[in-house]
């Protein structure tokens, strides 16, 4: 048994596409080669007391180490990129500006990309969805082409080398799904994604969160 | 000159509220004792080049420090607190439990109340904005409600002391306004604001934000 366990979706609502949480930090401890557990977790037992102590908001992931819980997938995956290489550059400058790019990640380029969303999903059926939704658009519209600007022809977002930044930038902007227009938009953003997804510890991670969908398909 | 130069509205909407996010990086600066200068920029200049290039989203406030620069306040606050004593504990797991809620505040309890006060600045004229007040009072509501669950009676999120997670949860809850009727049903939430403005660091930083508003409006 790994000294490390994650808590995922016993049947994430992603059908396996790698856009639920705990994808960021399976792609953080590969990425990193630390193995780890996972327990899977309802939706009754992520709201039930016992799931609310080690994540206050009954969410997924969390994270156990020894004697450390954690929860909040930036706060996992900043965790794991502090104690081991391979996430965060060693020049003090470059790492602050790594850990710049995941707070950017979280706070200003993904919180419009839940509103988008979550509007898809929890007002479809209200009268004012059609006349809303452009409104929406053009919010992550804005933050995309910032976005693109500054990467400009760079591989990722300080430059040369892959860090924690965008490995949670890439999952942020994964999130608006394979076929978004609005990515589309910007050729230079689904190409840095592409980059992400091609990573061999991306990979290993998506096939392990896609392994847990399908065998809660199976049938009994 | 302070080696330390940070970026703040020449006029902020919130008319010296504190609300504006150079507070929170004035706050981790007054905490940690550090001295800095402030240049205010316009609305146009945040928007343009010359300010991109140190904030790729066009906003304040920004941070530099010698050959440093940074945006994002999560990723200022950390890095203060992680170049000076008195925002993070010593012991390695209390560091990453403040860092843990340093992330919830800023991605967890920020978006819905951004959301909550967005609709009520750009959506007041829209047909649908008395119909679905609700679902954003509803979705603020819960947050709260895990919050003080979590909190108890603790005077902060982790226990006796004071962190950095602090810091950002206070600013962050304080958006909801003095007279929320939402905060009202959380009475340890509103103590814990009140203990977090009775900080002598918080009013020094408090008071030269207001200086600044209050300078914007002197007749010329």
């Amino acid at each position: 048994m790994p000294a490390t366990t994650i808590t995922a979706f016993e049947r994430s609502p992603d059908r396996g596409r790698g856009l639920a949480r705990d994808m960021r930090v399976r792609w953080a401890l590969e990425e990193v080669g630390q193995p780890y557990g996972t327990r899977l977790v309802s939706f009754a037992q992520m709201k039930a007391p016992a799931h609310r102590a080690l994540h206050p908001f009954g969410q997924i992931p969390t994270y156990e180490e020894g004697s450390l819980a954690l929860f909040e997938t930036g706060a996992i995956v900043l965790h794991i990129a502090e104690s081991h290489a391979g996430l965060l550059p060693a020049d003090a400058h470059a790492r602050s500006r790594a850990i710049m790019w995941m707070f950017a990640a979280l706070n200003t380029v993904e919180p419009p990309i839940v509103e988008w969303g979550a509007a898809k999903i929890l007002e479809q059926d209200k009268p004012w969805y059609a006349q809303r939704q452009p409104l929406l658009d053009e919010r992550v519209r804005t933050r995309l082409a910032e976005l693109a600007q500054r990467l400009g022809e760079a591989d990722w977002l300080d430059g040369d080398t892959f860090s924690a930044g965008d490995l949670l930038m890439v999952t942020v902007l994964r999130r608006l799904g394979d076929a978004s227009p609005l990515l589309g938009e910007q050729p230079s953003l689904l190409a840095y994604i592409a980059r992400g997804e091609a990573r061999p510890a991306y990979q290993r991670a998506f096939a392990d969160q896609l392994a847990v969908f399908t065998a809660s398909q199976a049938p009994n």
